[in-house]
């Protein structure tokens, strides 16, 4: 039986390990730091497998997922880079790409490694929170190298059908991680600007669903979005130039009084919002 | 039987017609402009009665409640004043409270006033969207006058529960503004200046629950939110000020490299969220 190899039982590796039981003739084995998590996950079926040893694990895996924080992958990279399978398959599921693509070029020619990151998760962390259905109706994104083989590629389109992503969607790790520092960083930036608000705490009892949408997620996984923010500062930085730009200017309009001139631009920014027209979740309550 | 006229079938006041159908001893009477919304209120039972004749319709109605844009509601105060019947209520939906309650100045001492916002919605306009369920689980804010007769505020009470609102908060319009322009109108600012950023268009198979969440409501209603805007400009533009400036703080952590006061930055505004503990609605998709 091939083995599928989960390094790191959080909420995205738990929620991997359970989505992918059954995937194919694969076994799917989970590794986790504490004895705790691979206590848990034996219990509650999160694999069909869990161990504390890593090392063994990776040397009979096919495909290893990564599903550390960031500045764990490439150190697990660097330390496990003569561990890994000749022929196997290395991947991981961080919201960073460029920085993870380089360090894969510490891989022996003979190990392949593609970029992943599925647009999934919720704002809480642990295994305790992982559940199989997470993936269902996501993208998942692969940044493939440009001699990764085609049927590695194909193998990470199954395992996406699989668990259910809604496409899959193939890029290059600089336009990743300048398009994810848009839809996604700048996003939790956002959501804990405005939780810093005095006002936070008085508003209770008046809040709608803008209000919870916009802040869901602000109460984020600390060490992995520090990670994830500083390793694209660049993108990052460059997208609330623009935003704050559009906030002042939204601003401006609303100061001067000039009602027309805000139907006007509200106008223009709705359009916009219609002609992209995303399929949203039902965020009535 | 007495009666609950409904002035406005668009999407709050249709999903109203719908969600007070029933209600202890009232017919519903829902007051279209167009006899295609009439019709269509109807054909698909949209409250117990339509009709285009607001003046009569206001001459019998024990409870009227107007569900129209926020300078609708000011005129319409002023030119039916004499139509309200002694001793009935006179009540609103809409977003913004101080306008409304200075409108109200205008009725005669024997009919009473008071200012409703109930926290639900959705990102579309009109009758055709409107649902029952749509205040189930949200707050209903009331601005009551000092004089407000208590068999109304208890009737608006009985009216909140049973169309399923989780609570009702009573406040003072100055209060509600205030919260408001944080809790709601900056949420709308938020999500029409993240569309207006030239990426909007190539994000599209890179975008996970956060930006859904934060950008659903973009797509907005113009000339409502247009008025929401201007009659809170002060209170709005207060907000923003404090919103821009912690945004500004976040980006120059991040520009500085200086990972650890980023992440010390982080767990405050993390801490803070969770410390809220807002109930969320479920968003992986």
């Amino acid at each position: 039986m091939k083995k599928i190899v989960i390094v790191g039982l959080g909420l995205i590796g738990g929620s991997l390990a359970l989505a992918l039981k059954g995937f194919e003739d694969f076994q799917v084995i989970g590794v986790a730091r504490r004895q705790a998590t691979v206590d848990y996950a034996l219990e509650h079926g999160v694999g069909d497998e869990a161990t504390l040893d890593v090392t063994a694990a990776v040397r009979q895996a096919d495909v290893t997922v990564l599903c550390i924080n960031p500045v764990d992958i490439v150190t697990f990279l660097a330390e496990h880079r003569n561990d890994f399978k000749p022929g196997s398959l290395v991947t991981d599921v961080c919201g960073i790409k460029s920085a993870i693509m380089a360090a894969a070029q510490a891989l022996p020619p003979e190990v392949d490694f593609i970029g992943c990151h599925p647009m999934a998760g919720t704002e809480f962390s642990g295994i305790e929170h992982a559940f199989a259905e997470m993936f269902r109706g996501s993208h998942l994104i692969l940044t493939p190298r440009e001699d990764s083989w085609e049927p590695h590629v194909a193998l990470m389109e199954r395992m996406a059908a699989y668990i259910g992503c809604q496409d899959v969607v193939k890029t290059t790790p600089q336009e990743h991680d300048a398009i994810l520092a848009y839809t996604s960083q700048m996003m939790h930036i956002i959501a804990v600007s405005v939780c810093d608000d005095p006002m936070l705490f008085t508003c209770k009892g008046f809040e709608g669903s803008s209000f919870r949408g916009c802040t869901r997620v602000a109460a984020l996984d600390v060490p992995l979005w520090t990670q994830l923010f500083s390793l694209n500062a660049p993108a990052l930085t460059a997208c609330l130039d623009v935003f704050i730009d559009n906030l002042k200017d939204y601003r401006k309009v609303i100061a001067s009084g000039d009602g027309e001139k805000l139907a006007e631009k509200l106008t223009w920014s709705a359009n916009r919002k219609r002609q992209m027209d995303l399929p949203g979740p039902d965020l009535l309550h």
